[in-house]
């Protein structure tokens, strides 16, 4: 079982954004667990900004999945992209973080809110949740739409991500969900501003495949033997 | 962090099931990483069978989670009872198994079913998945309905589930949720005869619980600095 | 038929609450009609302020109905607490106070509003509601939390009804469900200053209880004739 | 209150089918209590066959109920024709047999099943339930389609009645509402053989009257003093 | 295929409506193309203020359309009167402009939002939704409930529409539908003032029209063949 | 007006393919109206099979648009692959000949049903409706699953489809979608062998798209006085 692994793979080419990634993932390893790894797809785009950018790293997405082994493999990108252009390439359990985070977050409460980097988030999250059917439970969504200064600059970010969760929380929400990766270095602080369960959808995600990974691992034998 | 401690409770006063809930979440244990417990409610009926059973075990839950120090509950008996109580008795996290194994199966598929023990499970199972707000994603339920003597033959129970598990699929589930606690030594003979993920609740509850505690350790200085 | 007996079962241990819900059906009694008395649960908490109480009064409830003989009983509370468990214990009919009131309103308008006494309650009104199906058809729910003089002054009380009914109404509520027993001396004037139906539960409930009774007595002799 | 009067119009010119309704109010008539009184719609159609006549009877029920005085009408046609147009017509309440009907079935079960009497009744029905926003609740609806003289031969309708209702119950109906008026004398006898409630529209609409004007008559004098 | 006809009907009286309803749909019609015309219900009401006039124009419906040939019958009022009664009455393809504008609103964007003439429409709009099981992607509707004056004052009128436009816009509409026919010679200018498509709903009628007549006047010899 | 010009764009690269729907199309062209054309996607797969598929082909129609002037872009392909990105690229409106397809059928029947190629196909339908929201009224889909020899035999396919869609109208359908493009040979023989209206998914684009142009060609003069 040590040999398990689940491969995170980030959609865009940001190595930055691997990076925190790697970081929320990081409480999730431990010895004699699954590896937990994080891959960058070298050919997505800086970030999925667009519809376009979404739709374009599905392909590139398939041929990484194809070329590793993995007993898990997550996408890591908070609108769930190519999910089911992986699904559909591979027999290996696939899961996407936004879809872990908000599936986290009903489990927790009844409705819950979405704090999303920017209002072009909003339909793809939307969509996510259509999907699962769950559009209903959405209690808000907030875009910070904040400058790149703001978001790089620590006490700004976390003060603009925690007045956000408050006013979810003010519109009914009794969870909250980190729309994107690389914050989760955040997480506690909001969710102490928030006072409810603050979400991060890498870690989501990262006890979703540990499920996965522990649960088949337990009983390769007994599978064996049928 | 290797002090955070994850409580299953089973709530009915069967030790042989509070057994079978250990050796389900066992694969979740490892060095170093949150203790997962598992105590048997002394108060509650020797199972839930009822209505009656579902409402009165709230009471003695939460005095016990009052008595107990843990960083995470977990309400183990697939109709997740009292979890309403117990989550207003105390500011920890407390989830459900029968809440954890349905989300974590929409995280897989579009549409799930579940096999329960019997008949009069499936009200229960129906509240809870219209509390969630996912009662259109349930493809099918099919109750068991079988004898001790069948439910205690490895061999008949394994071909039951597993019948049971391959109409759910032709009837639309795309991942099959094992509707009672006790049952994870059969989950992997289980999927490996369906062809579409089996979801054990103490393993999906386990794997919520371990994103709940190991996401909250990784941070504790970060809130602290707050 | 004027043997038929419908018991209303205030499942809290107040007899001034009681005495509320005596008065609001006393109009629901007419000479050789149906007796309509009042029970109150004497191992019920003093009221149904959490969900500890709510899960706790099934129980008692279902000792109750088993020593006693109805028609139809009636259990006496806006969050209908027990109700499963006390329709699973008898044959007899069961109605729960604020699925009635609801049903009634839906009867009458589009979209109903509901007035409770505390925030607290919101919760298990929503549960009822979402067990029902017609969470959709809520306009809104406003809390009075007010203090228990101004729930115990007539006029202070009476207004604060009248101001919540308003503003349900400026909402989209068509209708007016009064969330909490024993207020029944307000409706009629909560009804005037809102200019739609207003409904007080125990006399909603009242009315469905005859519905059942009366239909039943009234074909008595078919039924035997079967 | 003796001087309440509910009025039941009988939306078409059938003086046989006024007889039924009559017949099954009876037992909700009481010394002192409201008056309840049929009144035939002399301009109907023999019968509301079509869509035609259920929009034509509309304006000829405008005009009844603006002659005539009462507490509460209720229109008794199990497809609830012209309901908008006579509530915009009188500040009385109104009140459809088939939405009370429907209504009184969730008050008792989960999912309720139908009789109709022929299959073009089953889009108006649907129409109601969609306006009710309860359409997910009904678990199937069964058309008689029978002959005339299997209607009006006792022994033949009760048994058509009773096999339709075994099989809603089969279909998962927990109630079953019987789709048309004037059946009220074969009530008991396929609740009997069902099992389960099963409701007779014009005496779900006779309770929920009662409940309006029993809840007004004994309010009046407080309102005046408001 | 030049025979072809599509008949709009205005369901009442106004001959300036119908006039109206003419210069919408003036640009669908072409040489070699359908004829398009627009017949007035002499019966009708001046204007379908009420729920009284939407059921009473059913049955002059009827009988113009049982005295009339064409290939696609169109009832041109924003609330769709007598449809289910026309559909009944003969087996010609009948369309309701307000359906048709809806549905042409979901194909360009995920929420629309309505102009209502006045208050009183709201009801029977919403009536059409929930027939049509859109209701929840009804961003919001906007009542003018300008005065006569205003609304034949092109100025006045235009601006009324396009702040109504934008208010929907912010309301969260990505597309907005005209509740009202007559109204076409602004659509344009509400759209350029709201950003978003402007659906008038003659027009979209006389699209889905167009689709029905000319699909089907090109395969009358293949049907023919059958 | 004459200048306006829809085009259908074919997201894969079969030339036959583009010749269906060139066919399909033909009788909504007209002396002096807009001009319909068909483009192929020269970098699209042979077809779209497969997620892969479904996602790779939105780049190339991106830029494909980029280059294209139109008034109304028609995505042809019946799973509206990249219809996102797309709206994304370009002010000009844009269609997808699923959407349009279930739109026009919900505007003549309470529900449809679908014929699909291929299995493959039923998850792409359904998430087309999903987010359309109109899942609910889905009555059943029928995939053909047949050789290719069959599809190209056309008294085989033509056979094929008429059984699918009388399977449809016995699940429940007043209406059936064609799944697939290319079949529009077919229409008039299902439709007459099922009875209900059939529709073609690029004769209801064509007929979506004549609506946006024919209305913005009609008011361009208004607009510019703006």
């Amino acid at each position: 079982m040590g040999m398990a692994r689940i491969l995170f793979i980030n959609p865009n080419s940001s190595q930055a954004c691997s990076g925190g990634i790697d970081a929320a993932v990081a409480p999730f390893r431990f010895a004699g667990g699954p590896s937990i790894e994080v891959a960058t797809l070298r050919e997505g785009p800086p970030a999925i900004y667009s519809w376009h950018d979404w739709y374009s790293v599905a392909g590139p997405l398939v041929a990484l999945v194809r070329a590793e082994r993995a007993d898990c493999f997550v996408i890591a990108c908070a609108s769930d992209p190519g999910l089911a252009a992986v699904r559909e390439a591979t027999p290996t359990p696939v899961l996407g973080i936004f879809s872990c985070a908000v599936l986290a977050a009903l489990a927790r409460a009844e409705r819950f809110g979405v704090i999303a980097l920017a209002t072009a988030s909003k339909a793809r999250h939307l969509l996510a949740l259509r999907q699962l059917g769950i559009e209903a439970r959405l209690a808000a969504e907030i875009a910070l739409d904040v400058t790149m200064e703001t978001l790089l600059d620590p006490a700004l970010a976390r003060r603009a991500m925690a007045d956000a969760a408050r006013q979810l929380v003010r519109e009914g929400a009794g969870a909250v969900v980190m729309g994107c990766a690389g914050m989760a270095h955040h997480r506690a602080a909001v969710e102490a501003a928030a006072g409810v369960p603050v979400i991060e959808p890498c870690q989501a995600a990262a006890a979703a495949a540990l499920g996965i990974v522990l649960a088949a691992s337990a009983q390769a034998p007994a599978r064996a033997a049928e």
